[in-house]
């Protein structure tokens, strides 16, 4: 019998579910680590857990606890939910350390998530708590051929569409692979009959001419587009454009951007939450009403035989100091504050807590006038990446076509130099640097800006850094220590995941800790 | 001065317009035929049009003909606006050539576009009737690197994701070419610096290890993720696939598939009307309140020195004859359906209309109790290939990641034997075919099917077939020859384009036959 028959054997008679076990087993399914909503079986009997961080990780375990019988409460340094799970509205206000405090002026309905804005379609824990909370995702645009690639060296500093650089590159690499294929270059490689194939793959992949040439004509054109576009009626037959030159393409260092079109974590289809990345945690915490307590600074965090006592500042009372207890406690506040903790756990697990650097990230938010990366552009949701301080600028996802203005990513520096100069600036010498230098790819910067505002994650008081970085060696020596359960406390988060700033890393934290913490809590008895 | 500095002055000073326009001179725009709405200057003086066909083409046509202030009339053989531009949802009935009539039974808000159902980013004159006429667009997902490729005699006839097709055969042809450059292979073509540059770039866009050799590892996952994916918590390491080796890659053909992730014309991002294609013509139906008769089947089109006199059928009326007139006619049926009717145009242009073959083209839509795609494989939006009949499986662009019912293209077969055989086909048959053929890729099909519809485009009344299919020699011999305005008669449809079977070319092709149909008009007092 063959896989196939006896899958559609298996739907015909026992039902979807089955059907998708025996998918997975067979292969078919993907191979997550999530493999659906957990159950914790076995009754708590009345034990309580304090949760810190109303992050989705903190959030992911009080729910999932409670739901499971137990007693639960966190505490939460900020006066929303969600933690890095942030968007930034017209309204807000938002003062980093340092005391600057920006007032956010957009207008109603634009917004810049700081922290995560995306979600790759295997990220399968927070695209099913999505699915469960009711939060509406629509498509992230990643991947944009008519988006940009900028160097201020390359080109004589002038934008080149992606999708030239694109199809030039890999036109160029099909013609030179097939020379060396009909030289007998890969005849030690390659049998003649796979040989011949594979001139045919180059050809069709690459745009070649029947003489496996890559050079301006119908062929190229299919993949680069063209001078002029095809158009109706008379006169309007297409003309095509002349290829970049391999040795142009190679020194521009542009093609450096496109492995972003292929990388698993960044392929189609991604997502983002329909009017903000914020929507998620708001509604993680509709589904645990009265369970977070806002406003709590988390001070120290002590444990004994008995429980977890956990003394905060309370911020809405100007200060007063309280304790809070329960029999455990799941920690989700990241690294860079926990270190600053006092928190009696083990040596390994402590020293794990300090050995983690969190990563310098800058965003900023840039609303223009009109959409004119659309209207001029025609530039829908993507990309452009430059060797600027700014990194990158991404169009935005949503209100596609639309008349209207429109909210920037101005920039995205994820580390280097770039991102510690731009943390020491000021927010409003920050927005000046996104438009300066994105005026130098798109002009109308000049004309159409009317706001912005930006977040440097090294001076935002509850994280002090965007995400953990881990290297090959510390996770060698400390992650083990890090999750594992230390008394009566297990620690949560992205950082305690091999997703780091990720959501999906926070979730399966928090769900591989509170699986453990029940079983040991069951087992203790 | 520098060109961009210029742009900034121009920008700065004389605003957006003025900023457009010099970029498009100095070649920062794209160059596109279509260049926002025109206008046709000049006094028509109470001339009257007629035009044939509520398509884009006849639409268009009678937007912008009474927006220059002629009196316009359109006659329309269906009792609905579009033509091709057409949705199917619940409760419509459609009844094809043969008799066979299908009555949708989908649910609410799911839909099949039998034509048209998705818009390049390039294609500007539709979007900007889409902007002008207030329809909403979301991205259509014509990319899924989750999908997959599937043909019966490649591995086994189990599907394979699109990822780990393109990320192993890309990594193949990264390494082979990077193995014949180090081997010397190269010198002649390629200087000995490029060729350092381009072993650097061969490495990271191909997933090579630091010995360029493409195989399990980290470099390689970074593109085809992961046997298991990376994981919260303890033991959340990630576990490595072993890639398809190049002999299986070729011989399975399946690269055939991965063009189309790359072609300009179907490139990121692409978009669809919210609510299916249909909106777009209802949207062009409301701008023009009057103008359309429907349920009127042309006969025959007759011209003279003074006018243009139309026969129609009034199908609503029992199929009594009448008779319109105008001083002049834009004709945009169907070539397959003008040149079945009796015309009196040029030997030139009836030769013209006779010349060009309609497309075989079968679609079905399939409704399923639930999004199987997506809930068991990760599917969200986007194409699977295969050479099984049926072609293609199309993942819905819409209601991504919620629950309930969603509707399949389960077949779109465009020439070829299979379509000619799917055209002899019942409804139910061609429905049948594709539930068998789409088994193979999903098993869920036999427990998850509720109902289907089918259209071939043969088959269907007021276009008998796709649309035109030109070659290189029809069109050397007869394009020039359709698109002349013929005495008071002008031509206009996708099949007078350079981009046939698109609606851009519809609109395009009509915009540029009113606009020489205007000056005519005005020369000839």
């Amino acid at each position: 019998m063959r896989r196939r028959d006896l899958l559609l054997l298996i739907g015909a008679t026992a039902g979807a579910t089955a059907m998708y076990q025996a998918m997975t087993r067979l292969g078919f399914a993907a191979e997550s680590p999530y493999r659906g909503p957990i159950t914790l079986e076995g009754d708590p009997k009345g034990a309580s857990v304090i949760i810190l961080g109303a992050g989705l990780a903190g959030m992911t375990a009080a729910y999932e606890l409670a739901r499971a019988g137990y007693k639960v409460q966190i505490l939460e340094y900020n006066t929303r939910p969600g933690g890095r799970n942030w968007t930034i509205r017209g309204g807000d206000t938002y003062t980093e350390l340092g005391g600057a405090a920006q007032q956010c002026l957009f207008d109603d309905g634009l917004y810049l998530n700081p922290g995560p804005w995306r979600i790759p379609y295997h990220h399968h824990a927070i695209l099913d708590y999505c699915r469960r909370f009711g939060v509406a995702l629509e498509p992230f645009i990643q991947l944009n051929h008519n988006a940009y690639l900028h160097a201020t060296e390359a080109f004589g500093g002038r934008p080149q569409r992606i999708r030239e650089i694109k199809a030039d590159f890999e036109g160029a690499i099909a013609e030179l692979l097939a020379k060396a294929t009909r030289k007998g270059a890969l005849d030690e490689a390659v049998s003649k009959e796979d040989q011949e194939i594979l001139l045919e793959a180059l050809r069709a992949q690459g745009g070649l001419d029947k003489d496996f040439r890559y050079k301006a004509g119908d062929d190229a054109a299919d993949f680069r587009g063209y001078a002029r576009d095809p158009g109706g009626g008379l006169a309007a037959a297409p003309s095509n454009g002349e290829p970049i030159g391999l040795h142009d393409l190679l020194t521009s260092r542009l093609w450096r951007g496109l492995q972003n079109f292929a990388l698993y974590d960044f392929q189609t289809t991604m997502f983002q939450p329909v009017g903000g990345m914020g929507r998620i945690g708001e509604a993680f915490a509709r589904q645990i009403p009265k369970v977070i307590r806002y406003g709590a600074k988390v001070t120290a965090i002590q444990q004994d035989d008995h429980g977890v006592a956990v003394v905060f500042e309370d911020l809405h009372g100007g200060g007063s100091v309280e304790e809070a207890t329960a029999d455990w406690c799941v920690c989700a506040l990241p690294l860079s504050i926990l270190s600053q903790i006092d928190v009696n756990v083990s040596a390994p697990m402590k020293a794990a807590i300090d050995a983690v650097p969190y990563a310098s990230v800058v965003k900023t938010g840039l609303q223009f006038r009109r959409r004119f990366w659309e209207e001029d552009e025609q530039i829908f949701g993507g990309i452009s990446y430059t060797n600027l301080p700014i990194r990158q600028i991404s169009y935005p996802s949503t209100g596609f076509n639309a008349a209207g203005k429109g909210v920037l990513l101005g920039g995205y520096t994820w580390g280097g130099p770039n991102s510690y100069e731009l943390t020491a600036m000021s927010p409003a010498d920050r927005i000046k640097v996104a438009l300066d230098c994105g005026a130098q790819i798109h002009p109308q910067y000049a004309s159409e800006f009317e706001t912005g505002i930006s977040v440097a994650w090294h001076r935002v008081p509850f994280t002090l850094g965007c995400a953990g970085e881990w290297t090959d060696e510390t996770r060698r020596q400390h992650y083990g220590n890090l999750c594992q359960i230390d008394g009566r406390i297990v620690l949560a988060g992205e950082h305690a995941s091999y997703i780091p700033a990720w959501q999906e890393g926070a979730i399966l934290s928090a769900l591989d800790a509170i699986t453990r913490l029940h079983k040991r809590i069951l087992a203790s008895r």
